[in-house]
């Protein structure tokens, strides 16, 4: 019996390669005829002739998903029939931000103010509410920075409004962070949980570009307080598999931003830096498995998403403790298609093996600095 | 274009493993309709219709293998067409007792006394000149003990040779080591030279059971002489792509058992124990890539094969630092299925990490006592 992934992209792809070694088999459905994943297992596309939906169906045991924009009704329609892992509960949370924030506050998890706007009208009277800046979001189906428009000025809004009405919206206050950080939790079918280290990660352009780990000089009562707040959120929503919850670090402690409940972008160092990848994680969570050890292997980590070229990958391979991750998806601009895990025994080794990857970071780069 | 492996068994499976982050793909050429590594690329069975070999060949760039029992005929023919990595000189011998022997003598690589037989006369004075107790060998196609039989009196010969006659054989002295020990190292396609740490292993009824990296107390000097013998034997084989050398330790130093031009179960704990696995340097060799560094992620490595059944893996998926290695194979005796790699920051840890494992261990082995 077969764990199936709905979606066979990267995550899907990293998801079958740590799963393949506990002795899992993996079956995909997506759309893409060619997709990260189709190699890795047996493969349904959507666009091929045939109940694909019914086939994938057929062979997988429990079923679990690489994205939370799963339509909420194909997964309701699986749940019926299979275990689906994190639940429809999780799912729908993922999918919304509105709810997600909702949930924050009644978990009493500290969250940026918000308010859902239906109207121009509302999107003024919210503004005047929360303030300048402040941000415009879709309230589903964002990612790496779409669906989302900063509010620098009144001038901003009419232009704001007109580019993304039609969906749901949320005006959110804009944040003055030091820093974003990430904690990525796991809870399994026993109720197990661990807790990776809480990673800084560093955003240009609303897409990740770099993750450190653990995150640089972070007060311990800051990093209690990441764990206990991903602890909070996996037990009430009883959540199976892994959980990521991104937070901005401010002067007054922590504040939610989003949630996801899938592996993470920000937990790919886990592959070579942890002693079970957050991947390995997931399925050993998902397939009613003990959890293994979220312990850094060497003291430190970090990750480096390769954007849109591949770039001198054989110079990356010649660095000591680089490790390289190709997605085998075509370079486009402004896609992510693959990742560099570095691991390091001191700090200092840690920024010059980030130093020597200037070309995969922008210039702007606060680790270059 | 795909690396195209002849053999789809644990091997081929566990390259394909470490490859796919490489952003390579495989093809596979074997004869089970279902294989280890049968779903993790491209798969053609010679128990398929139409013609296997030439579909596999088609979509194959590189030809690498996961046995040296490829038949010297096919692989001749592949290379006609195709880079085969290793060459068919390192090909040749992994799969010759006598060839890898002469070979040996010529490197001066030190080897235990020999010689060829081809009849019960020749086995008689072969032993009367080498002395009891001996081991007779088939010169081709033995593993995990197969086609060998120890001679410790006159009474044996005549047994031995009625079970191992018609295939052509050698008597070899049997070696009082102290223990046995591997190297495997790895050349690429630009000369770069790598070596694992040695090895040391304990084999039981043939089967290779437990290896532990690096070989405990072993002498700088030693060390340092299995390096010097797998530089010679890289260089002089013009080999690309690992190479492993079984070793025994003796109070003489050591002597060469015999070489395998393929990725080795002694080297199966680097995939958790060194920076770079022997899967993905041999990936790496084969592909023309920089080899990765080889140094130990932890002081201290081990592995453990799964032997005939796999027992309570959940029991193992809980021990911190014990990694979990099926092959997606059917259970059956004497079989190896998986193995588990373990990694220990002590050598006490990695002994008593060691003594949780005496369920796959059989009750004499050294580390149990």
């Amino acid at each position: 019996v077969a764990i199936g992934v709905l979606g066979a992209g990267q995550l899907g792809r990293m998801l079958a390669l740590a799963g393949y070694p506990l002795g899992l088999e993996f079956a995909f459905y997506d759309k893409p005829v060619n997709a990260p994943a189709a190699h890795l297992g047996q493969y349904f596309s959507s666009c091929q002739q045939g109940d694909a939906l019914a086939q994938f169906l057929a062979v997988a045991g429990v079923v679990t998903y690489e994205t939370e924009n799963v339509p909420l009704s194909l997964a309701e329609q699986i749940a019926k029939h299979k275990r689906l892992y994190p639940g429809i509960q999780s799912l729908r949370l993922g999918q919304n931000r509105i709810a997600e924030k909702k949930l924050f506050k009644q978990l009493n998890i500290p969250t940026p103010a918000y308010q859902e706007v239906h109207n121009e009208a509302e999107l003024k009277a919210a503004v005047a509410d929360i303030g300048l800046p402040a941000v415009l979001k879709t309230v589903t189906l964002g990612y790496d920075g779409k669906g989302q428009i900063l509010l620098k000025e009144e001038a901003d809004l009419a232009r704001a409004w007109q580019k993304l009405q039609g969906d749901p919206l949320v005006v959110e206050a804009f944040v003055y962070y030091q820093r974003e950080v990430s904690i990525i939790g796991v809870r399994n079918r026993e109720s197990e949980m661990a807790f990776y280290p809480v990673t800084e990660n560093y955003h240009h352009q609303g897409i990740l570009r770099y993750s450190l780990a653990p995150a640089p000089a972070l007060l311990g009562a800051i990093a209690d307080q990441a764990r206990q707040y991903m602890a909070v959120l996996l037990t009430h929503l009883n959540h199976i598999g892994v959980l990521a919850l991104e937070l901005f670090e401010t002067e007054q402690g922590l504040l939610a931003n989003e949630m996801a409940p899938r592996v993470h972008n920000s937990g790919h160092w886990t592959i070579n830096g942890a002693v079970t990848s957050q991947f390995e994680n997931h399925l050993r969570a998902i397939a009613g498995l003990p959890l293994g050890s979220t312990a850094l292997c060497q003291p430190y980590a970090a990750m480096v998403n390769i954007i849109g070229s591949y770039g001198n990958t054989r110079a990356v391979l010649a660095i000591p403790g680089a490790h390289l991750h190709c997605y085998g998806k075509e370079a486009r601009p402004g896609r992510k298609i693959g990742h560099i895990n570095l691991t390091a025994q001191t700090e200092q080794q840690q920024q010059a093996l980030m130093r020597q990857l200037a070309a995969y970071l922008p210039p702007s780069a606060p680790v270059l600095a």
